[in-house]
């Protein structure tokens, strides 16, 4: 089958001819329809953090197929249409699976990272963490719900955003323009964050009642009245600055993008007087994932993308690195 | 009356006859019987912080006293024990008031800051905002609750704790001394850590599952599995960096010692995939007071005081900069 | 001045000149422009509830107006407009209030209950406790939100009502019209449940996803897959019995409505297997009040009301009694 | 192996000779060591839930024993002592296994009444589901806390206890005197109800500040302020009146008894009007268990049991039900 496969870190993905994959037990092999492009690739393919993988390796964790074949005792069913998200499997026994915190298992695998992934035609993978996808959803939408809409779903919620807060959202793009739509779908209003243009026009039209020019941010929303939540997905630490120099006094502040090697330079007295929070947050459960994918089925989140077909991942990288890309890029995997 | 006086920052303060106060409309006027030294009035001494109090003042908020005049419409009766937090006065209305969280409010006043204080014989105060102090409660060791005891209980609370949770507690000073008994309290499995063997000593015998130094704490907690909770009293960035690597996955870690112009290097890799939670925390609500001080009447925990007369004002101060003092210093006003 | 007053209770109101009203410390007195009919307030003419008023009294406690005059300390400003709710006054000190619960005080006043209220051309009422009405709002859409709208929107917050939740409204009236546009706020597919199919007809233009009868309602939301959350407005023990036979395993169903002498037979088997939780609702805060006039100014409500002159009051209780009114009754005091 | 079985609901178990199991794909078999005997294994000799179990089946769901062999797959290690809990096995995959509330999935499996359970010298279970013993707990005092411990643990946690709190326990039987003691850890100050002098009694030694007799104790609980929480875990209806009316207004009631065909009649308008909450608990999650077990090997709980053996399961159970037990009876397995 073909592949996107990495085999040195700072070099293009390779497409390739690949052996077929067999499910194991308790695994499905899933005929990819769609694959999202997330920024987590991009760093994958750099080797960017620490813990960096194995190669040669099949990036993407953004899949959306038809489950094609099931090993012994694999609970989904053949033709069913599922999500293959980041959290490929995890242990289901520690403290933080059992409390209801999967996403932060100590013994976790992520699909495009651990193991093969989805820029692929198939992808193996354990049948206990593959999400069902209504039907109604498009796979092409329903790629970039699996990771950029589950994590800002989940980003939402670790904010504790309820109706009537004004949450803002530093970054506008794979995730903010869907962070937007979940701070609205939470009773926010929503003050979007960016410094293109045609993205803060995006945004405004996802229902974001107010967007601002990164600079003149945390003034602007501090006039308002000074933020009860903010999100920071704009990969810079600068943006975590800002995002804290917006909150309101109780305030609390989500970190969800992962600047290399960035450190936030929290000032202690404001955080301790002010009686500020900041949380880290990473994708979600599957439980978040289903409610994303529902919430997308009743119409309530619109998702921006850009179809490409896999040859041009390389292509397609560079754009999302240099903030070409309005949305998400999707990879068509059909035909 | 007598008074400890602030004239100058950085100066000692001067002990003088000042003009006995009149409670206004909702005021009283407390006559105090043991007066608590915190490190704050300190900071306020030197003028530490960026919006310094206007000079003169009496410092001093951890007052214990009997209510001996009330103004027009001040709730307190005349003869009852009370205790005169930092949190001296708040609005009442705003948001954070009506929702709980009255140690934020904007529009607060503090005892012993913006106002004069309980370095004195007498103190003039909002009476809605003492707390009546229960018979049975000693006024020395009364008023190291009044702030160290608040302080630290709300700190427990806000990291969230539960029964059997590790909980690290960084610094056993005034505050940190009554956080180890708080965590105990509260069902949690306590690691202590400082830096001066007869302060790990303490800990031990106030409950400390673990008593360890400094540098050897982070690695050592997380040989026993991470701290599910980590709480900072000790005023340096060095403590809180230690809290930081000493949390498990998931975990939080509670900020409340206020270090001069102190950055905390904020890792925002393993914050984000750890799902670490980093809150500030300030004194606490009188609902939270009225509960230390009933904890305290029921024996569950110990306070650590060295008394002094209030002329020793400012050889008192120095000790406690110094590390010299166990527990809390609180000067006896009484005859 | 012109008021509505219950000389005796079961008997009608009767409008009379009454005297003018005059501010204490800490009071306004507010000239009424509209002034909202809650069920509470027949309740009151009945002398439904245990602990009946002293009569002579002038129910009414969804009042808009401007204040007039000020007393002695009182923070409102005069010419304002303001809302003086149910929560008339409370103590500011207790446990309860303090934590962020006024709403349950046990030292409370209500407005038209404990005092004279809002069905008059001026009240008199504590200036802490009234809430700022924004410029935007019309005060006949903002009689309705300060007891109706408060109280559905804390019943959707007490529920924990979050994105993509299944939220069942038992009771389309004046509270449950405002429930269900509360329950979409926060993101949850709702479930309209009532007897009256122009009561459905309106849920569904006002966001249900379902609009169901009264007798059907149980079992077809269990067909969906049952109601995570359920929240009671229809005064009958019955509406609760079917809200329970709605809820989801780890369910929660909130009460809101006061039967008469209601009980529920809450059946103790299924609640423990099943994870239940039944939760009691009171009105809300000064900051949930304030939320539902900002959700209102900023276009997420509709009120829908049916305006009468104060005169006939007593032909509009028995509308409301009778289910003849869609929505809210507000007399218009202007002119 | 020798087991005991029940074979028709209203007789006596059968001591008989049953084949050894044999473990499957993921799962052990457990050589017991001590088996704790819970009220519902009576309910279930009785037959008194609707969901009756099929017969012949062996009870028991308190077991604690040795592992002896493990099934294809199977994580847990052979010679591992291990606790076998009522969740013997659940979905791991469903909204509530996902969101850590895997005691209420609706795809659970229950040890001693789904198939075959602890009364016996082998049981065969999921591995997964089982949770490991420390060394320095005795297997006849981890039997009761397995579900008697759990579930009382998970009742304190789910009535949202926090320092300081009153907590009112109904019951000082083999729960409820694990409720006085896990009531304690999390700070509270306990009263103890129960109609049994030395239950009472014993509830003292283990830390309740006040242990009241059933008939007096709402009153003398108003008297000392009211409740904060209240844990329910004697089956009688009339258990759950009084813990409600023992309540403080917004205080919490944990229902965790299961009386047969039991209703609490729920008086609406008060809990309404004091914001009263209702929650019903059943065991707990794996997590849970695992606190459990720590907090024991802690030395912060004492569980009192009267050890018997198997063969006198008849006689231990009618003893039970005539409340002629102080603490938890468990049978000892071994040799």
């Amino acid at each position: 089958m073909k592949a996107a496969v990495l085999e040195a870190f700072g070099e293009p993905l390779a497409l390739k001819d690949v052996p077929i994959p067999e499910p194991g037990p308790g695994e499905v092999v899933v005929r990819l329809e769609a694959s999202g492009l997330c920024h987590t690739d991009i760093h994958t393919a750099h080797g960017d953090w620490e813990a960096a993988p194995t190669l040669p390796l099949v990036p993407g964790h953004e899949g959306i197929g038809i489950v094609e074949a099931a090993g012994e005792g694999a609970a989904a069913a053949v033709g069913a249409r599922v999500a293959v998200p980041w959290l490929g499997t995890a242990c289901g026994e520690c403290e933080l699976c059992v409390a209801g915190r999967e996403n932060l298992c100590a013994r976790q695998a992520n699909t495009g990272y651990s193991h093969d992934g989805c820029f692929a035609e198939l992808v193996r993978t354990d049948a206990r963490y593959v999400v069902g996808v209504p039907d109604s959803v498009d796979p092409v939408e329903a790629a970039p719900l699996t990771c950029a809409g589950l994590t800002t779903y989940a980003a939402v919620r670790a904010a504790g955003t309820r109706p009537g807060d004004r949450l803002a959202v530093f970054g506008v793009g794979g995730l903010g323009h869907l962070a937007v739509q979940y701070g609205r779908i939470a009773g926010a209003e929503v003050v979007a964050v960016d410094v293109v243009p045609k993205k803060l026009e995006l945004a405004r039209e996802l229902g974001a009642s107010h967007a601002l020019t990164a600079d003149a941010a945390p003034r602007a929303i501090r006039k308002l009245g000074g933020a009860d939540r903010a999100i920071v997905v704009a990969a810079t630490p600068v943006a975590a600055q800002s995002a804290f120099a917006s909150l309101k006094r109780g305030g609390t502040m989500v970190l969800v993008a992962l600047p290399r090697q960035g450190v936030f330079e929290l000032p202690i007295v404001p955080t301790v007087l002010k009686g500020i929070t900041v949380v880290g947050s990473i994708v979600g459960t599957r439980d978040d994932l289903r409610r994303v994918l529902e919430l997308h089925a009743s119409g309530e989140t619109r998702v921006v993308t850009e179809t490409r077909p896999l040859e041009d991942v390389n292509e397609a990288m560079a754009d999302v690195e240099a903030g070409r890309v309005l949305g998400r890029v999707v990879f068509d995997l059909r035909a």
